[in-house]
């Protein structure tokens, strides 16, 4: 039983008669429906792995590497974890209801914007089997059906979770359709869903490149764009040497592989001749391997025991999701400002400094989803700026910037109460 | 000198490097700008209405019709009315800067989002020559640089207009470039500018359907729809029937014309043979027309006096833009609910009741930009719900719903003020 193209317009016509009874649903329902989500993780636990083994080896036949076999790979550990995310999103406030900035109008009609969901969230995504889970959870607490779409290499995992959590939420009353799953892997459903403007709300592509650039140029409604982070770290004349070694490692190191992760390292040239060496060790230590403009490494060289290569052009401005960083020295924080329009992709950016106004110009003329003065850009997440959960990382302007919460998958809408008022 | 497709690239960034500019720009500037663009529309009356001669003689030489004739010319009052609302834009507060929700995270790190323009701002609209000040006043306040495209018809007066305002803004050293118009009228440019992803962050179309629709289905970046209403006003068995007689009539005939106006009455089966005579007497003096279902129609018939024909199913869902209305009975709350869902476009709807639990239900169940409780739906605008003025209304879901003032042209970034932090 595989989706069919015809099938879609089903899909979405189930998905807004779902989504419409869900936005009059209880957060008590709601989060009933969670926590059954949660438990059946837990119990099915063994049925989950048996199909995930499936995937796992048909990828592994196939030549996957290493990392995309970890990630696509469950673990009774994974599944713990996610049935523990699952009954934190229970436990965070309902965006829905929330009342913005409710007033009386001069002609005494009462004026309030009231959350509302979205409506139908659609998802595009690859690989990891967990982001089935992560977006049904985050789309039904805030009121949304949802119709996802994962990768070929998980579809077994992705048809397992998504039946569990129908399955689940039902029985807490919440219509299954709210969560519904392409089962075909054929990229003609991926075309025909982003004509799907009449039913779905909100499209949330999760991969790499090509497919956000897809989207961009086919999808007919508004999207949500990000996971590209090039990230620059930027340590200024008047840096705390101590305090920029330890940012600049974690940055890097801490977790390589991830869209707020340091790519490009840049460093005044007063204080380079100090910090590079000092940072060197640490890195070298940790396997890191830095590509250096010419005046970095004639300052690093080969006697500090770093893998250290000459850049290349293309080494500005690349996403490294490694152990790979660039390096350059500047001669002023207008050239790092300068480098950093030019080449960042408008995600996480610091400056590491004690100087006032270096670090007011810097967030004041970066223009990016988060700026950060002597911090690692690695906190750019939704739970680690206090919302309690994320779906993504925006790098667009529009709606929603930096870390989506529940909050950024809502709407609001303008409830006016009156006593006969009628407009002059 | 007429704007070519590969002059659009350099307009785009000319475009950038002038919101580039503004961003930075103190509201002291900002406002100075405004100013001048008042004090200019009004010195410069008599060259404005020559200009906005040619396009309405050759408007009118093609056989335009009054209503689009009327909307076309610039009178030396509307002039001074276009003035007075530049003054009002400058008034207003500076979106841009806002803090919203400063914290200080667990970890001691301060978190905020900064309000920040969006950036470039393209809009392609028809018709009326005031589009091009107000567009170009509101974006300049929040920040953002415009890119404009009027209709074939008021080219001379756009023309006019937005030299005018470029002058007059870099009188207050605020780039031209912020303000600058396409002044080809041939539809390529409309093509080119749908694809221009890399330089606009946000596309507003103004105008009918067809523009609508192509914007959705070609436009590469993010784009605000609306502009489209179907109304339905519904008149409860519990209404006020002296309130739901001034409600239904300031709905339809205060502005026919216009989004916000009343297209189709739903009348409640157990008043509908009272009500409905006693709105006819007003509605016929007002030249109203009432496409009747056939249950409003035995009631109403021809002795009132007023202009009354059988609905069609075209009727239903159907913006008139004139003073029409299609009227039909319902037996039920339910069916009222019903019908508006079917048939609504999202935009404006109300009721007129005095039971409770109605009113609660319509406010909570109807999905739509403004939902009414004993108000006329010709409130739906910025001015009125207190945003100080208005740049159009969103029918959609995302980003802004309802009347878009200054703040809906902003964005937000996250600014994250360390001692040093770095992530476990």
């Amino acid at each position: 039983m595989t989706t069919t193209v015809e099938e879609l317009a089903a899909m979405g016509r189930s998905a807004q008669a779902a989504a419409r009874q869900l936005a009059r649903t209880s957060t008590l329902v709601k989060n009933q429906a969670l926590l059954n989500i949660a438990g059946s993780l837990e119990l099915q636990q063994s049925k989950l792995l048996i199909e995930n083994e499936k995937d796992y080896k048909a990828a592994k036949s196939t030549g996957m590497d290493d990392a995309m076999l970890d990630r696509l790979q469950l673990t009774s550990d994974r599944i713990t974890a996610m049935a523990g995310d699952v009954r934190k999103v229970a436990a965070l406030p309902d965006p829905v209801g929330e009342t913005i900035d409710m007033t009386t109008l001069p002609n005494g009609m009462a004026a309030s914007r009231r959350r509302v969901p979205l409506g139908v969230i659609a998802s595009i995504y690859e690989s990891r089997p967990n982001v089935t889970v992560d977006i049904a959870m985050l789309s039904l607490k805030a009121g949304n059906a949802c119709i996802l779409r994962g990768g070929r290499e998980s579809l077994h995992s992705n048809v397992a979770l998504s039946n569990l959590v129908r399955e689940a939420i039902s029985r807490a009353g919440v219509p299954a359709d709210v969560v519904q799953y392409v089962d075909n892997p054929d990229r003609t459903l991926v075309d025909a869903m982003l004509q799907m403007r009449e039913y779905i709300d909100l499209l949330i592509p999760r991969g790499g490149a090509g497919l956000i650039k897809l989207v961009q140029e086919k999808a007919t409604m508004p999207s949500v764009t990000g996971g590209i982070g090039v990230c620059h770290t930027y340590v200024d004349a008047a840096a705390d040497l101590d305090q920029a070694a330890a940012i600049v490692y974690n940055a890097k190191v801490r977790r390589p592989s991830i869209c707020n992760a340091l790519d490009t390292l840049l460093v005044h040239c007063d204080i380079a001749p100090g910090f590079l060496p000092k940072i060197a060790g640490s890195l070298a230590s940790a396997g890191v391997e830095l590509h250096c403009d010419h005046r970095a490494l004639s300052i690093l060289g080969p006697q500090h025991g770093l893998k250290v290569l000459p850049a290349v052009d293309d080494d500005w401005g690349k996403e490294f999701l490694a152990l790979t960083a660039a390096v350059k020295v500047v001669d002023s924080l207008d050239e790092a400002l300068e480098h950093i329009e030019i080449h960042g992709s408008g995600h996480s950016e610091a400056i590491v400094t004690e100087n006032y106004s270096a670090a007011m110009r810097f967030t004041d003329e970066v223009d990016a989803a988060a700026v950060y003065v002597n911090a690692s850009t690695q906190f750019t997440d939704g739970g680690q700026f206090g919302l309690g959960a994320e779906i993504g990382i925006s790098t667009q302007k529009f709606h929603a910037r930096g870390p989506m919460g529940l909050r950024e998958l809502t709407s609001y809408k303008w409830v006016l109460m009156g006593r006969g008022q009628v407009r002059d």
